[in-house]
């Protein structure tokens, strides 16, 4: 059930993560990394997240029993199509992306024999390079499957018994779904978050406390990746944005001294929501 | 120089961590609190964060050369008017409040002898009480002081020496400069924090992971607390939401498969911002 040679497609912080929690938690398993820098796959072989390395994804992926693409959003498809004639037909491929309807459909319309699983673990940092990968990145994190009725039995098994084997929670949802909720949950707080930086005057910066760092943090993230990922998913990304500017309007209109306790009322009923949920890692 | 009898009126979190820290910090100062609840009391006493306990406000600074106010906003000006009478000439007042004009602009004129200095320590957390204070949590922290021309100087270098003391960086900044900069870098993020937890549907909530719990962590704060806050600074805060929502408009606009480009640079230079602050405890 559990691979014994994976191809990992990208090893940065979450393709060298995904190595380092390979070696560490399923014995036997051999780990190939693809990048596309030299000196990526120096440091990701010295750091021992992958046991051999390839700048070329066709020859990376030769023999795999697992593929997972680790690479920005905006190259998945891509890299479907230039391994696709090399996996072996049991070979299982899924990947990390942040958004799951294109990538499932163009999977699904373009490789129908490819054993495609969406797969997205919620995890990562704002860091980047496989430098800060860490083995225990995954560990009581939630992993999302978006199988489809077209998704085979096998395949799907197998992918979710190697997110469990890594320590992951596992919540199956259907692709458009996914982008919708994760259009809230993640990719408008990143959005805000960004905003939210750019909006302050470089006076105000200076007195930045650990709250704003707190709330900013996944502004961090590196921009190209994040372009990727908010323009794919712009459609439910807007109306996400359309929702919150609802509710910031009525926000405003609750900062009323004649309104105090309905705010305080608004509040606190955010606050225990947020209680509610708990850190998740 | 140092206090040697500090009373705090208020002694939940901030109150309870000034204690503990002043204890450990300064010797030989005796650390005297004020709280509504005998239960509240009774667990600073056996916690260490005070050496004696009152019910009365005006018993608690009996003696004492330091005062400092952690109670609520709201509650700050009645305090003020409470003590007046009670405490010396040489008695330094001063407080933790996270708006500044308004108690600042009340002590100067119901107050014009008392010897009063704003003050704004940045550190916090969205736990509550005294059973969750720590004697770290001012250290590398900023606080703000927010002296005008009418503030004695000994008073100010009184009170600057003492948050020194406990670790942290001081920052000078006038009532209104501060409440216009910190209604930008904490209350804006508060206010928006709780709209993004109010924006998610259940199902959303469900697939939250670290990243949305970072971004929204402030939001779990009281919301009785931020209520005054934000009420007593809502003219910044308004000001502030009105140009989030001119960058939430340009985010939207750039949502556009023809400005890819632009959008990543607009998404790296908030990141290049967020890395230059970097954390600050």
């Amino acid at each position: 059930m559990h691979p014994t040679r994976l191809s990992i497609l990208g090893v940065g912080l979450l393709g060298g993560s995904l190595g380092l929690a390979t070696k560490a938690r399923i014995s036997g398993c051999k780990v190939v990394g693809y990048a596309h820098r030299a000196s990526t796959l120096k440091t990701a072989l010295e750091r021992g997240a992958i046991d051999e390395g390839y700048d070329n994804p066709v020859r990376a992926v030769s023999g795999a029993d697992l593929v997972i693409l680790c690479t920005p959003v905006g190259l998945l498809r891509e890299n479907l199509q230039q391994i696709s004639h090399t996996i072996s037909g049991d070979t299982v491929v899924t990947d990390v992306g942040s958004t799951k309807a294109s990538i499932v459909a163009a999977a699904e319309k373009e490789h129908p024999n490819m054993r495609f699983v969406g797969s997205h673990p919620m995890a990562g940092s704002e860091k980047r390079g496989v430098e800060h990968a860490t083995a225990d990145l995954f560990e009581n994190a939630l992993c999302i499957l978006t199988p489809t009725e077209r998704t085979n039995p096998k395949a799907l098994e197998k992918t979710e018994s190697f997110w469990r084997r890594l320590g992951m929670r596992i919540e199956q949802v259907p692709p458009a779904d996914h982008d919708r909720l994760i259009g809230d949950i993640s990719h408008l707080p990143h959005a805000i978050a960004a905003t939210l930086v750019d909006v302050q005057e470089g006076a105000a910066l200076k007195l930045a406390g650990k709250g704003f760092f707190d709330t900013t943090r996944v502004a961090g993230g590196d921009g190209g990746l994040w372009r990727d990922i908010l323009i794919d998913n712009r459609h439910n990304l807007r109306a996400s944005l359309a929702r919150l500017r609802q509710k910031i309007d009525e926000l405003d209109s609750l900062l009323d001294p004649a309104r105090t306790e309905d705010l305080r009322v608004w509040l606190d009923r955010a606050a225990d929501r947020w209680r509610s949920i708990g850190p998740k890692s």
